[in-house]
């Protein structure tokens, strides 16, 4: 193997590199291959239990690269590092079940700010319908935090990224950008009303996991879905690639929050490349589509289609009169951007 | 609540803190609660499943905390990062299923280690049984490896820290010491022939889970076990503290590895306090001792008895004669010690 640094691989080159190791290991194991459906590589792990699918999912949050004590709050903290591996069942069409909480820690720091963390972090799991069930403690540098979640499916399906067809309709849930512009209020000190500064705060600190949304979206005959937290284009990027497919997104249909319209010039970046929106990006033909606008309570936006697959690009996006138009590949991909992610640059 | 630090709670304070919160969550929780058999407190959590017992257990590893990598080579942390968390499931008799590996790295790690350390932890997943489903890979500055395994019991059974009686045999698997022997003679740099270093270097870095044996436990009817993180005096703690009953060990019995035994004057301390064995310490009445020792291939030692429970100390030591021996109490707890292990002091 040549000499390469983890930053010039990348995070998905990384995981393709463990994922041969695990590959080649399978051929000499006895391990219970035989039962898993989806391995590395989707939203959550999935395999068939004796009364449904069962599925798993673990998510890390590391100090300095994903949150800044100096803006977050230790409640939002421990909200945050549950939601966003519920999104992961969510974007399956699961059901949460159990959850495994690993925190590392300073010695330094208050115990104070854990109990808010924890307590939090309950509020959640009890709203969501989790058990808290184990974890782990150990002294740390950093704040290092890792969730597992455990779940089951809700029917025979889940949602996969490897299922999407040509002629697939693309939506989403609710509002693309609003994440990001958060974060970019909080990072650049841009001043904006009480009101339209909680809204935003909460959109990057408290995600809401779409987990009724995506047991619908399972119930209503859906088979392809993925959270948002890469951005828009880098999520449907991965679906792209593992279905074999393209993708054709109209800009101008990206529903983007009205606070975040009329506060932020580049709110079309914002929606395509900003991230950790935890909203639900799904395909679906048009007749299923059309149940599931009407099945869900939460905004439903179609904002392009599947194509067939072509081999210079995945994603395209196209303006109102169907040009196409130019994008910087953007999205939150570890090790390749190394900082915490300051918006959509 | 006072301001405290969380070095100066603990790591089992901070526990009890959390689960207190998990607690009072509980009450307006619609969550699974009432399929739960084991939450925060035992090796693995455990809950009902439709037709066995499930099991999942989380653990991590932080760089200086647990490991040190000018010595540990990165096949020797794959390998021990499944290791430890695989040895909780053999606390619990279970059967491993799936992992889930968490690797939080600096993008400045060449590639070819993270290829060796994804190699060696396949190699024990083949080995175990295990099937690695899922993870996440996410930048730090420094390497924190967490890796979650969700298991299930053989039977109906499973070994618990909460059910040692009065009358007891305490028992280990294996020899103890020889883990932070190994430690010790790395961070020391004791020289020592070839083999000898070979077999304290593998006691430390390449512990082998005791799945089979923790199986064979559970069935031969013992219902009480933990596995030898802490160290020996401090793992039986928990399983006193959480029976209620308190525990008496004759320190002359303490099965020492010739080697160890040879080499290092304070082996007594190193089987008492070291850790990081990843034996089981379990406890029998005397007949089903005896089975136990007939069905398992590996050394047992029985090394003391349970006791009721006194309120001055839970764990007292006792020489030849079976008078009281005084120690220091050690082990691993996390925050307290704060420091990389450098063995028994």
């Amino acid at each position: 193997m040549p000499a390469m640094k983890v930053s010039e691989l990348g995070e998905f080159g990384l995981i393709d590199l463990i994922h041969a190791s695990i590959s080649e290991g399978k051929s000499f194991a006895r391990a219970p291959w035989q039962e898993v459906l989806v391995g590395i590589g989707d939203d959550a792990a999935a395999w068939q239990g004796s009364d449904s699918i069962q599925l798993a999912t673990t998510d890390t949050l590391v100090q300095d690269v994903h949150f800044d004590l100096s803006i977050i709050s230790w409640e939002e903290l421990g909200w945050k590092a549950l939601a966003v591996s519920l999104s992961d069942i969510a974007a399956m069409g699961g059901i949460p079940g159990y959850a495994l909480v690993s925190l590392a820690l300073p010695g330094e720091l208050q115990v104070e700010h854990i109990d808010r963390f924890a307590r939090a972090m309950v509020d959640l799991a009890a709203e969501s319908g989790t058990a808290i069930i184990g974890g782990n403690l150990a002294a740390s540098p950093n704040v290092v935090i890792t969730v597992t979640v455990i779940g089951r499916s809700t029917g025979k399906t889940i949602l996969r990224r490897s299922t999407a067809s040509p002629c697939d309709q693309i939506a989403v849930t609710g509002y693309l950008g609003s994440s990001a512009a958060g974060l970019a209020m909080l990072k650049k000190n841009i001043v904006l009303d009480r009101e339209t500064s909680d809204i935003l705060r909460r959109a990057h600190f408290r995600p809401v996991p779409r987990l009724k949304e995506g047991q619908i979206l399972a119930e209503e005959g859906v088979r392809t879905a993925i959270d948002i937290s890469d951005g828009l284009v880098a999520d449907l990027d991965h679906i792209c690639a593992l279905s074999a497919v393209s993708a054709r997104i109209r800009i101008e249909e990206l529903p983007v929050h009205p606070v975040v319209r009329v506060n932020f010039p580049d709110r079309q970046g914002l929606a395509l490349c900003g991230g950790e929106d935890y909203e639900l990006l799904f395909t679906a033909d048009e007749a299923t589509m059309a149940r599931v606008r009407l099945a869900l309570d939460c905004p439903v936006t179609v904002i392009g289609e599947i194509t067939e697959e072509k081999t210079a690009t995945r994603v395209t996006l196209v303006d109102g009169r169907g040009n196409p138009v130019p994008y910087r590949k953007g999205g939150w991909e570890h090790f390749k951007n190394g900082v915490l992610k300051t918006g959509f640059e």
